[in-house]
């Protein structure tokens, strides 16, 4: 394959189909990241960094304060939705356009044609956000090179419907296990069945009511369900285990081992497993950055109600929010796409926030 | 393979060992079946009939009743257990001793000894037993030849551990189903959590009351289980389905449609799919055959928790009991043995019955 070349010169939305056209699924994001890195190279005013399949661009000018402009390069497998099409009613159609090229492309954008910003800016752009958290790029440079994301204040411009999303839950996965004991389904009474001694997680499940929990003048709502469930063995045998697996979504107040807590104490009796966690990231729009920034692109803020990138920029102190053009109903689906119209809008917004 | 040949002079414990020795595990049944076919047709006495790997011989004294005995001749895939060993304590250890080997090398025995039973006597030997219903010789009997099954009385010599069961119990199986909707479980609330629903139906069967059923004498302890439970896709998403599988044992007084409705009705409000479904068979213990049968054994007669081929005599007018010398409990598992005196004490039991 030929090396593609960007052209930063056109429009965020046509950028946004230059970078669609550059498949880029998880972990073969190589030719994009090449791409990415060329033309921000090809900027005397930046300095670039790369590592891996991750490029970090920044301005240097001396300025107060440093905002980081962060997005994913990669994006989930293509379902039959490349190339990007444009529409007749100006909808740019295919893999990648919500989620979220089109915020990488507002990111270039900027880069491209703010020599001087306001505020001085580091641009990250990470490989391999859409899978297992282990792959993580923005979490290699948070090990490798916490140096590169510093910075007052952070926006992850992924897709927001152009609504500022302050902070993001907490996820916290665990299994509520029963026991009992084999018996063929002829003798019942010879064994002890753990599917029947699971009804009572369910009730509680069922039973129970979510917080919603205001944080910074944002209110989080809560969840815990059982997401999945599976007991048994075969048809003629009494089970001798159950195991539902529940999600717990919680407020970004509430911290790991705090959510942890909370969910044991509602499966008092149950054997409670642990299979993974990530902390929420409180919404920071107290932080005069982000008031800043929210003034400037006049919106209310919103909760996020799902769990973003924005939480590791929390753990490395940096105040982060959610802003991008895409919408994130679209995300994943074979139906992705995203409005020009909105595209140019971040552009224009940022652009203002930032000059 | 050289075509095995049976010594029918030798006693029921040591032709145990020749057929155990002949490997027949379900739809390899053929070197067994020649084996039997041919030992049977060497014997003057008995008129032979053959149906694919089934073999089925008779007397034809022209006497006032006519009594089946049934075998397979088919065995659990071989765990490592072959060949047979007879061990310092009498017991003869291999694949297919207690189940139901034991109970055939007793019926060649008796077809062997016995050229003028007191009644007319059936012998049937049939394939498939171990594996799936529709390959079941028995049921392929029954549907292309009842007249060879005919009788008033039918014995069936699966392990019984030298008791005297009546009928078999019915069993059914159904999928108790809840739906809901998808939602991301960031965003609980836009969806309806399915295996929440499913909370009643695991509370109903933990509090259900099984009926213990007196049918002629004998009790039957009823269960109703969930044997399997599954619901949801993947760990972030609300699941919109859930299924539990109930098998129902019924005692052999109710219908299937009898035991269905009970099951509707226990899952009211649900829906309730039937997935398989066999009757029970009454003991019939109170029929004369079945009674001089009982007497001439001296045993206490006992209810059959699982479902047995009896259920398939019974479909066809004939009472039927099981009466063998292997040991339920050890059927199918890589132990399995049978005690030599238990095999010779059926053998003389039956042989006096019929003499």
């Amino acid at each position: 394959m030929e090396q593609p070349v960007l052209d930063l010169s056109q429009d965020a939305a046509a950028v946004t189909a230059q970078l669609v056209d550059i498949p880029s699924v998880s972990l073969e994001e190589k030719h994009l990241a090449d791409a990415v890195e060329a033309a921000l190279r090809a900027l005397p005013h930046l300095t670039v960094d790369r590592d891996g399949d991750s490029v970090v661009a920044r301005t240097n000018l001396g300025r107060a304060e440093r905002v980081v402009l962060a997005g994913h390069l990669d994006t989930v497998p293509i379902a039959d939705n490349l190339p990007s099409r444009l529409d007749a009613d100006g909808i740019l159609w295919g893999c990648g356009t919500s989620d979220m090229k089109s915020g990488v492309a507002v990111q270039l954008r900027l880069a491209a044609t703010l020599p001087a910003p306001n505020r001085d800016v580091t641009y990250v752009f990470y490989d391999a956000e859409e899978i297992a958290a282990e792959f993580n790029g923005l979490k290699r440079l948070a090990e490798r090179h916490p140096d590169w994301l510093a910075g007052d204040f952070a926006v992850l411009l992924e897709p927001s419907d152009g609504k500022v999303e302050g902070g993001c839950q907490g996820t916290m996965r665990v299994r509520v296990e029963t026991k009992g004991r084999r018996a063929h389904s002829a003798r019942a009474w010879l064994g002890e069945n753990a599917i029947h001694k699971a009804a009572p997680i369910l009730a509680r499940l069922a039973a129970y009511e979510p917080r919603q929990v205001p944080v910074d003048g944002l209110t989080y709502r809560e969840g815990l369900n059982a997401v999945l469930i599976e007991g048994g063995h075969a048809t003629n045998v009494i089970p001798d285990f159950c195991a539902v697996t529940v999600n717990y979504r919680f407020a970004p107040n509430r911290s790991e081992e705090e959510a942890l807590a909370h969910v044991r104490e509602v499966f008092d009796g149950y054997d409670v497993v642990l299979t993974d966690s990530a902390p929420g990231a409180l919404p920071g729009l107290s932080h005069p950055s982000a008031v800043a920034f929210v003034d400037a692109l006049g919106l209310e803020p919103a909760p996020k109600d799902g769990w973003t990138d924005v939480a590791l920029f929390s753990a490395l102190g940096v105040p982060a929010v959610n802003y991008g053009p895409g919408d994130p109903k679209l995300a994943h689906t074979r139906e992705e796409h995203v409005a020009v119209a909105a595209v140019l809008e971040a552009e224009e917004k940022l652009k203002a926030w930032l000059s």
